[in-house]
């Protein structure tokens, strides 16, 4: 069922991950800003595709402002940011930001089509997809008919949490997408005013949906400021949360697809 | 296009309302529960419909066990806790809540359709609704086709939040929904180490909305442990942060939809 590009496609992707989690807000969004620039730091060529197509948040996570979209021919041409990364995401393509994309399940498949057939990504060592939360559409076409190296899995360290990861990862084990790891978000808070460490949830959730998978804890990253404000501040890779996070990433990534 | 109760229904429910956000993860159906429950402590007949049919999360933050469903002629009974709440969720009918549930768009709006006109409710003052993320199927076959009294939103203090919620709050305007009131989940956060307030976001990204769309600002709900910790550990309705949510939104509630 894979679609690979055309044999006439300018497109030449090499490795297609995406970072899925089957549960919202738990910073998929982040996590692909975060992965892709990772990778940009060590060199490669990276885009993102935002298949958030009803909870778009890439261009605000990554600070984009409005564009006019290009056309090259029969292809849309991504952003291109300062950083070097190719992006595409529905919020580029509607009048303003607050706008719903209000489509039933065969036109958000469509426009996954779109954007992975039909823009102008060039040669890309690394094209990461943000997915939507829950296992509906997107979910399925994407698994379906892309030809994903992985997944990158976000969850947090709360139960509730876990069994929504792990619904998602059962649906990816039968459509067999590969589970390249995962990531822990939001894992304690280190109170700015007094330095001690809390955490809101459990400590071991996470682990234990690695081992059931068989893939690794990549990262855990906590509540940092720095992190929560990104979308209103920008990304700060000086701050030693930050940077641990790419290079952690990173190097899981090049290990795991180039060097292995 | 509203579907009443047909005219031999056993259904017969008063306020029909919902807990919108568009986003994921900011708290949705913990809003659910406590919203239900302050009704039910005011003395009403209150059903919960979970309506997230890919990431169902209300079995777990209501800690619901296991059940056997029972049939009542053509309808299915609904859950009822101890509390007196009727509850229907698709992860009772799942064989394990970590059974991810991968349907297109048209089997998530059957679902809806069922649990709405084949579970059998009996007379309810309310029934509230647990919406999913996004403005897709389900959020369509909601807003068209439920005879909705209007959505309670939830939102966070992020301007990233802010722009997904205000889609949704869009997509409502458009379809006739009325906004009832807003909630700010996870406002800031008191340090159980030393009593320090963190807000980890903005200030005022909520208030805005709640301008923007001319609804009332219903309660801010602080990242509080006994809040966070709901799923793996119970409500505890003594709680000072939990007593004084149920009591605003029980009250905003009963004064908006029944007293004027």
């Amino acid at each position: 069922m894979d679609q690979p590009e055309k044999k006439d496609s300018p497109n030449k992707i090499k490795y297609l991950i995406g970072v899925m989690s089957g549960k919202g807000g738990v910073g998929k969004s982040t996590v692909t800003y975060l992965t892709a620039l990772a990778l940009r730091q060590k060199g490669y060529r990276v885009g993102i595709l935002d298949a958030d197509i009803t909870g778009a948040s890439i261009p605000r996570i990554m600070h984009l402002p409005r564009y006019d979209m290009k056309v090259s021919g029969d292809f849309i041409c991504p952003v291109e940011t300062e950083q070097g990364l190719k992006v595409m995401s529905i919020s580029f393509l509607v009048d303003n930001e607050e706008q719903p994309v209000i489509w039933r399940g065969p036109l958000l498949s469509r426009a996954i089509q779109q954007f992975w057939g039909e823009v102008l990504w060039g040669e890309l060592d690394f094209l990461v997809i943000d997915m939507p939360p829950g296992t509906s559409d997107v979910a399925i076409t994407v698994m379906q008919s892309l030809p994903l190296k992985g997944f990158i899995y976000v969850s947090t360290p709360q139960n509730l949490v876990s069994v929504v990861v792990a619904r998602s990862m059962q649906m990816a084990e039968r459509l067999e997408v590969p589970a390249l790891g995962l990531v822990e978000n939001m894992s304690y808070f280190i109170c700015p005013h007094c330095g001690q460490k809390t955490y809101f949830y459990g400590q071991d959730e996470t682990e234990k949906l690695a081992r059931q998978f068989g893939a690794e804890l990549i990262v855990r990253i906590p509540i940092s400021l720095d992190l929560a404000r990104l979308p209103s501040e920008g990304l700060k890779p000086e701050s030693p949360d930050v940077a641990e996070v790419l290079e952690k990433l990173g190097t899981f990534l090049i290990n795991k697809l180039i060097i292995s």
